[in-house]
C-alpha cells in the first residue's frame, strides 16, 4: 500500500469558513454514528475520523474503531428487525449517522439468501446450502453496499465529488449513487474499455474519463490527483474513503446471520479480489458474536479465486504468509487484482478458522455459472462462477464438509458478463410445424 | 383473441389414472387459494378453474373470480404486513395455495418504490413522484411476477413443462422459474434473435428452440402445439395459463399502495404492451378498495406507448373504442405488440378514471432513460424510458397534475437494452497526467 500523510484535524473553532478545505479539515466533529476513530490494523495507532486510509506511524491500513458499549443486545436486535429492508437496518453497527435512511441513496442490501436445495443435491451437500445473491442490489453487484458507506463519509467530510478508478462494477455503482445523492461523479477508466461497460457507467450522466494507459496507469493518475489541489473536495471511494467504504462488506455477514435466524453459518465461501470483502465478513461475524446477537460457535471461511489470478490461493497451498503478485489473465475480471492488499489477512483468517483458499480455471467458472443457473435460476457474474466452482472443488477434496450449513456468495449479475457464457445457445432450430418439432425430438 | 375450446372438467371420480391428461382434467378440485372459478370478462359465464383462457360461450377472455368473503380487513392487513418480502405476502389475494411461499420459486416482487425527488424537480412535480422499480426482480423485469403465478397454476394442473413464445424478458423469466421449481422449460423464439438475448434465455439450461420465421410464426406454432397431443402436460404461461399469469400484475398495485402507507396514488403511469398489466393494476386497486385496505378516492390511470407501436394511444386520441393494429417499429421491443388484446379495456379504464394514453418517439425514450439515470441512479429498460417520457409529456400537456401524488412504473432493466443508449460514452479521454486533466476542463 502506498504511503499517505494523515490529515490533522483543525481546531473546531475555525470551521465557519465555507471552503471545501475547511469542511474536510474538521474530521473530529463529524457524525458517523458509532464510528469513534480510525485505528491502524497493524500497530493500533488511533486518529480522528477523516478522509485518510494509511497509518502515519507504520503505513498500515486504517480501519473504523467503533463504540458499541451502550448497546443492549435484545434492544439492538429489535431495532435491527424493525429497520428498513436494506443495509440501513444495521446503521447502529456502521460508520453512518443515525438518520442515514432519510438521506437520498440507493438503499442497497437485504438481498435474497436463497435456499439452494437443487444445487445442494448436485453437489452432495446435506447440511443446508444457501446462495447469498447480491445481484439483487440496485446496480446488481455488492459494490452498492460499499459505495453507500463511502457516500455517507463523503457527505460527512463535505465532499462534493464522488470518484474512483474502475474497470467494471464499481464505475456504475459510483455513478448511480452520486446521481441519486446529488453529487458530481467523475470516474476514471482505461480508455479502451469495452463499449458495453462504458455504457453501463456513462448512463448515469456523471463524468466518465478515459485514461490513455492500462488500469495501473489509471490508479497512478488517481493517486496523483488526490495529492493535488484539483482533487480537493473529491472522495475517491476506494482510496481516501477506503476505511468507510470497506465496512460495507460487513453487512453481508449481518444479513446472512439474520436471514439464518440469527445464527452463524458453519461454512462460508467468499470471492477474493483485494481480499477486503472476506476480512470484513469475518469482522462482521466477530462483531455479532461480541454483541451477543449470535451464539459463539466455530465457523470456517473459505476464499475463492480464479486460477488466472490466484496469488492468495497459491500462497495458501504453499503454506506462505506472503502473497506474491501475479499478472491476471482470467474471465473473472471483477476478481482480477494481481496484488491483493488484504491477501495476508485473508490467509490468516482462512487458517485461523480452519477454512481454505482454492481456485478454479475459466472452464470451471463457466461450468459453475451454468450449474447455478440451471439448478436455482440464478444467473451469476463470473465471480459467482468462481465461488460455486470452488465450493464444488472443496467438497470433492474434503476441505468443505457437506454435512454442515454452507453459504456461497454471488456478488454480481450475469448480465454484466454475458461474454463468459456466449457459447450458450439454441437447443434446436426448427420450422414452424409439428413435424419439424417431432423430428427434432423435443416432445 | 383466437377461439379456443374449453376443457370440460372430468368426473372427480375418474382421476386416479396417472396420465398427464387426468392430472389436468380435474380442474374443479385444484387448490388455488381464494380463486373460485374462471369468469368471462365479456358475458360473465363461469367455468371451473382449469388451463383454459377463452369463454366457450362468447370467446371472451376468462379471468379469475375470487371468494374474498371470509376476510376481515384488519386481520388481512396484519397477515399481509407480517408476510414475506415478496409477492407471496399477497397470497390471500392471488390464485395460489396458502403455502405457496414454501414451494421453490423465485420469490419476485416487493421491489423498491423510489421517492424520486430529483426527477420531480426536473419535471416540476410537487405532489410527490415515485418510481416503482421492477428491475429489482430476480430476472430484472416485471415478468417474474406473472410467471410466478403461471408456475403455481402449472403445479396445480399437474403440468411438467413450462413454455412460452418470447422475444425477450419472458424467455429468461420462464427459464429461470422453471429451473428453480424443477420443471422442464421449452421456450420458442424467432431463430434470428440477437445473440445477447439468446444467452440471457439459454443460460438456465432449458430447451430454447429457434423457429424459422418471425414472431407471428412462433405464436402460430405454439397455438398448434397446444392443440396437439405433443403439447399435453405443457403450460404455456401466456396462453393456456394466461388467466393465472395475468393476475401477477395485480401485485404491482398492492405493493404501490402498501408502500405508500395503504394509500391510493392519485395518478399512475403504466406501459402498454398487450394492455393486460394496466387492466390488472386497475383490478388490484379496485380490490383493495372493496376489501377496505385503502380509502376509496378517485385515481387516474395513464397508459404509455412508444410512438412506433401506439395503437392504443392512437385510438385514445381519436376517440375510438376500437384499436386498429399497427406494425411495430420501435426500440421499445418489450412493448412492441401491434394488436394488443386488452386495448379496448385500457381505453375504457383511461377514460373512466380520467386518465389518458400518450406516446413518445425513440429519441424521447432515450432521453427519458438518461433523465431517470442521471436524476435517480435508476437505469431503466426502454419500457421505463417510455413511461418517464410519457409522464413528462403528460405534464407539459396538462393532462397529468404535477401537484398530485404520481407513480411511474419502470418494468425492466437497462442492462437488457444496452443498445438503446449505445451512443452514451466517455466525457473525455486524457493522458494519465494532471496537465492533461486540467486541459480537458475536468477540475
Ligand atoms: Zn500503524
Ligand atoms: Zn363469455
Amino acid at each position: 500500500m502506498a504511503a499517505q500523510t494523515v490529515a490533522t484535524p483543525a481546531d473546531p473553532g475555525t470551521t465557519d469558513s465555507a471552503t471545501a478545505e475547511s469542511a474536510t479539515a474538521n474530521p473530529g466533529s463529524v457524525d458517523l454514528g458509532p464510528a469513534a476513530a480510525l485505528s491502524c490494523r497493524e500497530c493500533g495507532h488511533r486518529v480522528p475520523l477523516g478522509p485518510v486510509f494509511a497509518c502515519e506511524e507504520c503505513f498500515g491500513p486504517l480501519e473504523i474503531a467503533y463504540d458499541f458499549s451502550a448497546y443492549d443486545t435484545e434492544e439492538l436486535r429489535r431495532r435491527i428487525e424493525s429497520g428498513p429492508a436494506n443495509i440501513w437496518r444495521y446503521a447502529p453497527l456502521l460508520p453512518v449517522p443515525a438518520d442515514v435512511a432519510d438521506k437520498p441513496n440507493l438503499n442497497p442490501g437485504w438481498t435474497k439468501l436463497v435456499q439452494a436445495d437443487n444445487l445442494a443435491r448436485e453437489l452432495g451437500v446435506t447440511g443446508g446450502l444457501y446462495v447469498k445473491d447480491d445481484s439483487g442490489n440496485p446496480t446488481h453487484s455488492f459494490k452498492d453496499r460499499v459505495v453507500a458507506q463511502a457516500l455517507e463519509a463523503a457527505r460527512a467530510f463535505g465532499f462534493t465529488t464522488l470518484s474512483c478508478s474502475s474497470t467494471g462494477n464499481l464505475a456504475g455503482a459510483v455513478g448511480a449513487a452520486a446521481a441519486r445523492a446529488g453529487f458530481r461523479s467523475c470516474v476514471f477508466i482505461p480508455h479502451d474499455l469495452e463499449q458495453g461497460k462504458v455504457v453501463m457507467a456513462a448512463v448515469y450522466g456523471g463524468d466518465l474519463v478515459g485514461i490513455e494507459g492500462n488500469y495501473d496507469d489509471v490508479n497512478r493518475f488517481c493517486s496523483e490527483l488526490i495529492g493535488d489541489p484539483a482533487g480537493e473536495g473529491w472522495g475517491f471511494v476506494n482510496v481516501n474513503l477506503r476505511p468507510y467504504y470497506a465496512e460495507g462488506s460487513k453487512t453481508l455477514a449481518y444479513e446472512i446471520c439474520e436471514q439464518l435466524g440469527w445464527r452463524l453459518p458453519d461454512q462460508i465461501v467468499v470471492p477474493i479480489a483485494s481480499g477486503s470483502q472476506l476480512t470484513k465478513i469475518d469482522k462482521g461475524l466477530q462483531e455479532l458474536i461480541e454483541l451477543g446477537l449470535v451464539e459463539d460457535r466455530p465457523y470456517k471461511i473459505f476464499g475463492a479465486q480464479a486460477r488466472g489470478c490466484s496469488p492468495v490461493s497459491t500462497a495458501f497451498k504453499d503454506g506462505h504468509d506472503v502473497v506474491r503478485p501475479q499478472k491476471p489473465d482470467t474471465i473473472a475480471k471483477s476478481l482480477a487484482i494481481g496484488n491483493p492488499a488484504d491477501g495476508p489477512y485473508v490467509l490468516d483468517i482462512a487458517r485461523r478458522t480452519g477454512g481454505a483458499v482454492e481456485d478454479v480455471d475459466d472452464a470451471e467458472i463457466v461450468d459453475a455459472i451454468r450449474l447455478l443457473a440451471r439448478t436455482e435460476g440464478i444467473f451469476a457474474e463470473t465471480a459467482g462462477g468462481v465461488t460455486v466452482g470452488v465450493t464444488r472443488k472443496l467438497i470433492e477434496s474434503g476441505l468443505l464438509d457437506p454435512a454442515k450449513t454452507t453459504v456461497v456468495l454471488n456478488t454480481g449479475d450475469g448480465l454484466k458478463t454475458l461474454d463468459a457464457v456466449a457459447g450458450t445457445g439454441l437447443t434446436a432450430t426448427i420450422r414452424p410445424s409439428l413435424d419439424s418439432f417431432h423430428e427434432a425430438g423435443l416432445a
